[in-house]
């Protein structure tokens, strides 16, 4: 298989368009139903942050200095062939560098509005998923037609299932998967060029682990330490707290964040309009953003339950403002309800205080259950 | 005179009622209209800081764990009077904040739209508006009349044009007012009881100034360097940077955020509906918070001209990260628009820095002109 910048580059040629986003928040049917292929871009390498910080605030967090870093070098394969980059508001510190973006790249951000609560929220955000359209209509010289978006449903709806049958597995006393490798098979979702193949694997995938469970073969031996991973996105390259928890013999059981479970919980609703019902299926992410965020502290005490964890740690980028005071409101809604025990880890992608993390970590280990 | 909190017992006693708010966008026609009193909230100071950082992250603005400290500390006695506190959405650190502080205090939350350039930006923003009134009938048990709004508009923008007034003044050379005393009189009207009073007060210093300037008197001698100071705000306790760039011999002659000119700038349109003219005149405000932020960057190299600066100061709070990034724009703009000279001032409340920013400041009031 040939290097992500040679296959774009093939891919290019074929007059094929290439949409790139870094949120969960962009509506990946619509770029599916304009047949163009959608990647994740680059974001969560530590090597790129110091070209990041020659134009950005150092105190930005690591995510947004790795993403800038990596377009303004050209070093990110799918930002270098991208036609349209899908920016978002989702923080202060991405809505202002998509400001700076703009003035080298064809960037379009769609504007979150602060709750997800009110009809004034979900009208405006509507009338953002609809521009978006639009946009790409334009931009890629295409029709995004009733038909595709509701064949686009179809589609990420069944790979949204294929991950939730996969982490049903996680439910099980042993563990069949870590924590990092159930990680890898989410992360792959984000650079599909063929759907029907990625389907294809994850369902074999799905067979293998069921294979594993009937051999009585797991990654951790019965009884481990059950462990909800939750906070900022934890992709490839910065899964280091994941990898902390598990060397230390825990099993992350659930991660509950951009880069783990959050986007594949909720689906597209196939009987309403698209259109609107793509928008309210994105809308319902529980993102800190929000103000407030209650879906996110139902969602975890259920969680836990679900998954019989034994804590939760919360994983915060230094500089995320949002994740960083919304962990006070979390630990204090874990506490009420049924005191659940809490970890929160401030962070970045360098790997300076993997020891002192790693020393909390099992403090933590030992002190639940 | 009582001391503030000896004041605001009084002023409670009476029944009437207080509403405290943070920011420009706080549409204060409804607190008039309420027959309520507004004041700014505390957050300019350096001693709560320390206070507000037991809970917030220390890596915030100065501004936010001030305001916070102020406020978990009962230390603020606008805050400790206030029956409800009008928050907003301007930024991630206060929006989170907001949640921690309603767990002590009625905080009402405003939710900014992400941009005040489109239609969906501005129905948006209006649906808030219209809930604060209800919000604030409910609360402070009174109706809020149009014809209210049209009196408490009447007033506020009599206000405003005072201060137009008094800042025309400062496009003399030599300077009648050095910018500290014209932010003390601007800061005045975050603490007005009467608001007859005030005007009148504004009224009799703006004929002082005018014979100040028949006399010829005046707070700089003719050819000081002329200084616009924008970014951050930085009302009284935080006017640090304003007092160096004087104590360098350079007159402050337009301070272009929002403790300073920015919210007297546009009126509220006393031809159209009360409620929606309202809406328009506080979305039109040009934070950073705002993206892109257009207004901002045309009025710099308006008031640049206006005002015939040599060069602009443009103060940034550490951990404010919209301000910090729009500094790159900002600063591109000017050099594009006449090469204006700049100068980026990043710092926070502490006098720590004070020689340094001084030695710079120094260095740049050399090299304009």
């Amino acid at each position: 298989m040939s290097d992500p910048f040679t296959m774009l580059k093939n891919v290019k040629e074929t007059g094929k368009k290439v949409v790139g986003f870094y949120c969960v928040y962009a509506p990946q049917e619509l770029v599916l139903a304009a047949d163009a292929l959608g990647f994740s871009l680059c974001a969560t390498k530590e090597e790129p942050i110091a070209d990041g910080e020659k134009t950005l605030p150092r105190n930005f967090c690591p995510l947004i200095k790795s993403s800038y870093g990596f377009a303004v070098t050209d070093k990110c394969p799918y930002f270098l062939h991208s036609d349209i980059i899908i920016g978002e508001t989702t923080c202060d510190g991405k809505k202002k560098m998509f400001e700076l973006m703009s003035q080298f790249k064809r960037v379009h951000v769609m504007k979150m509005p602060q709750s997800y609560s009110d009809d004034s929220d979900k009208q405006y955000w509507l009338a953002e998923v609809k521009k978006l359209k639009g946009i790409l209509e334009d931009e890629l010289q295409t029709e995004i037609t009733e038909d595709n978006m509701a064949q686009a449903i179809k589609v990420l709806n069944n790979e949204r299932r294929l991950m939730q049958q996969l982490s049903e597995f996680m439910k099980l006393d042993p563990v069949p998967l870590s924590g990092q490798d159930f990680l890898k098979l989410l992360w792959g979702r984000n650079f599909v060029v063929d759907r029907g193949e990625f389907a294809a694997q994850i369902h074999d995938i799905i067979n293998d682990v069921k294979d594993s469970v009937a051999k009585g073969e797991s990654a951790f031996p019965q009884g481990a330490k059950r462990i909800i991973v939750t906070g900022v996105p934890t992709g490839m390259g910065a899964e280091k707290v994941i990898k902390i928890i598990e060397d230390c013999g825990a099993a992350v059981v659930y991660i509950e964040n951009c880069s783990g479970m959050k986007q594949f919980v909720t689906l597209v609703d196939e009987n309403q309009p698209p259109l609107a019902a793509i928008a309210e299926k994105y809308l319902s992410t529980p993102c800190s953003c929000m103000s407030p965020n209650p879906i996110r502290m139902d969602n975890m005490v259920k969680l836990v339950e679900e998954y019989r964890a034994d804590g939760v740690v919360d994983i915060v980028w230094q500089g995320c403002h949002t994740y960083n005071v919304e962990s006070r409101v979390l630990k204090e809604h874990l506490k009420k309800n049924g005191n659940i025990p809490y970890l929160h880890v401030e962070t970045d992608y360098s790997q300076g205080d993997v020891e002192q993390i790693k020393t909390r970590v099992q403090a933590f280990l030992e002190m639940v259950n």
